[in-house]
């Protein structure tokens, strides 16, 4: 207990090093089992079907959870029910599987709008149509005013991952290339400036997508992928460290090749921020070897949500789990993983 | 919209008619499926797992959610953490799937005890193990504040049907033995006294409890049975009107046969509630041919969560739809779907 304190504190939601002792120290002590130990965005999971004939092996079955508790509930780009749907979807598609059912659970306070609510439920069935998903089971929880925030929302989510596909944040190889789909940052800082009432928040829009899709036209290029993680709470650099760290390799990225919109540099630049650690709803990392990047680069950007994917690093046997930064100076920086809160309520 | 009112009331969330109007007319209408339409305590989902043979059908998957809100989050017989294992596994056991894998999402309000978390984390893993299931992902949201009552719990779980078995709340035919696994009330009234700090409070205990090996005791006497529904929220009177209701039959069942524990009927003697409108979360209802009813009855009782298990009615042609109580006295009274809200944050 004395590693976590005796009380629960915002940092522990960061998505950062709270939240990982959070999770070791807490919910895999007490779970413990193989496929939560993966640390994945979804959990891999056999099914024993048994008029299945044993020379296939288990069909597998991706599963995956996340509340969503962002404030404010709408934001150019999109809203809680948006993200929930589009969260989970990506949770899904960066094991490779291909996201099929979700369900929906909301925690509702007494005396939340009807309007509000069905406006919130018309963009979760528009997100999931768009992703090829249904919405096949739920759950509704109203509670006392005073209980809860407006409105929660958790979203739970099946797949089932092609045969021959072994995608997770532990198989990044020594040598692998980094590649990232875009320019980041966009989710977090559009939240931020919402809440801060900053005055070019007009010009922000959050990156929120889907990205089943994106991957799916990555996998058509090479199924050689190593690695898949949406850089979400925490940033990119936190999404590096846990790859880094669950790989066993190190990571090596060079700043100039990361985008960052202006608005988005110039309200982190506003607000004290670094983009690095900012959240992204619509962005990806993958991790291949480095003779299959152009290929895959170049199915990325035949797609929407990768028009600006590029390889941005690469990883190393050399300093196994650390990221380090080739900076726009020429200088290295060891990149660690988030400390502290930045911002709470991000997703 | 009209019809909904403007704001969200606490009967939305109340399992009754409230609930289900909220349903029907939001949820349903946005997310439209065949799989939601259900309503079973289970969205029962076809896998097309491309390598199996067509001649066995596709696997069938079981996968359901819930938020678990309860207040307070721990009271005699369990806590948030066990409610929210038992309630997901019964969801899923419910459709007569294997329940398999859980989800747990936490949203937990800064401040919050980490020894209390600690405490309701381990229950978690002791009633998942004991039902024989694993919690396999996860996630943390820490809100600050004020947000949030403390701590809420959603899981959400996986399982496989068996093929040949086709349970549904929709599915009981005009003849069918009605079963109830023993008493009612129990879990409802322990929360409510607990609030109210009734004298009495000390004798009840929730009957918080995992039903998927009930279950199976009941499927290796008999793969006949049609419905099976665990009487939650809107009690045994609301979870008799959906099958009712979803089934298209008449229901009738007999006062003098529905176990009610002393210190249950005192308690809602005091506070004015009617045992057959209280929630349970260890008790289940079964609809099945008159014929097998005896040993299906004599299976459960070989079970610890059956011990008292009877047949407590019928279905019947007439009146679809209805749920008829034949009460103590002789006379006969119509048992009409939970209305308003009786008990907010039971579960």
């Amino acid at each position: 207990m004395s590693d976590l304190g005796d009380k629960i504190l915002l940092a522990h939601g960061s998505g950062g090093q709270a939240s990982h002792q959070l999770v070791s120290e807490l919910f895999l002590r007490y779970f413990a089992n193989d496929w939560l130990e993966q640390l994945d965005d979804a959990a891999v999971l056999p099914m024993a079907v048994p008029q299945m004939a044993d020379a296939h092996g288990p069909t597998r079955l991706a599963f995956t959870t996340d509340s969503y508790v962002v404030h404010p509930l709408f934001f150019p780009g999109g809203n809680i029910g948006k993200l929930a749907v589009c969260g989970t979807v990506n949770d899904l598609a960066m094991t490779g599987a291909q996201p099929l059912y979700l369900s929906a659970g909301f925690i509702i306070e007494e005396g939340f709008s009807v309007a509000d609510l069905t406006r919130i439920v018309q963009s979760m069935a528009e997100t999931a149509k768009a992703a090829g998903v249904h919405i096949v089971t739920g759950d509704t929880k109203v509670v006392d005013r005073g209980s809860a925030d407006g409105l929660f929302i958790n979203t739970a989510g099946v797949g089932l991952v092609p045969q021959g596909l072994h995608i997770s944040g532990a198989a990044a190889q020594p040598g692998d290339a980094i590649l990232l789909s875009g320019s980041i940052g966009d989710h977090g800082m559009t939240i931020m400036s919402q809440r801060e009432g900053l005055r070019f928040a007009s010009a922000l829009e959050s990156d929120c997508a889907s990205l089943n899709g994106l991957v799916a036209s990555m996998l058509d290029a090479s199924t050689a992928i190593h690695a898949l993680r949406d850089p979400t709470r925490g940033g990119l650099a936190t999404t590096l460290n846990e790859i880094a760290g669950s790989s066993k390799v190190g990571i090596e990225i060079v700043e100039d090749e990361i985008l960052v919109r202006d608005e988005v540099r110039g309200a982190c630049e506003m607000l004290g921020l670094d983009p690095l650690y900012v959240a992204n709803e619509g962005k990806l990392i993958a991790a291949l070897p480095a003779d299959q990047a152009e290929v895959v680069v170049s199915a990325m950007r035949g797609h929407e949500y990768g028009r600006q994917a590029r390889i941005v690093g690469h990883a190393t046997a050399e300093h196994p789990g650390r990221v380090v930064l080739k900076t726009s100076l020429g200088t290295r920086r060891i990149l660690n993983m988030l400390t502290g809160e930045q911002l709470p309520r991000i997703c």
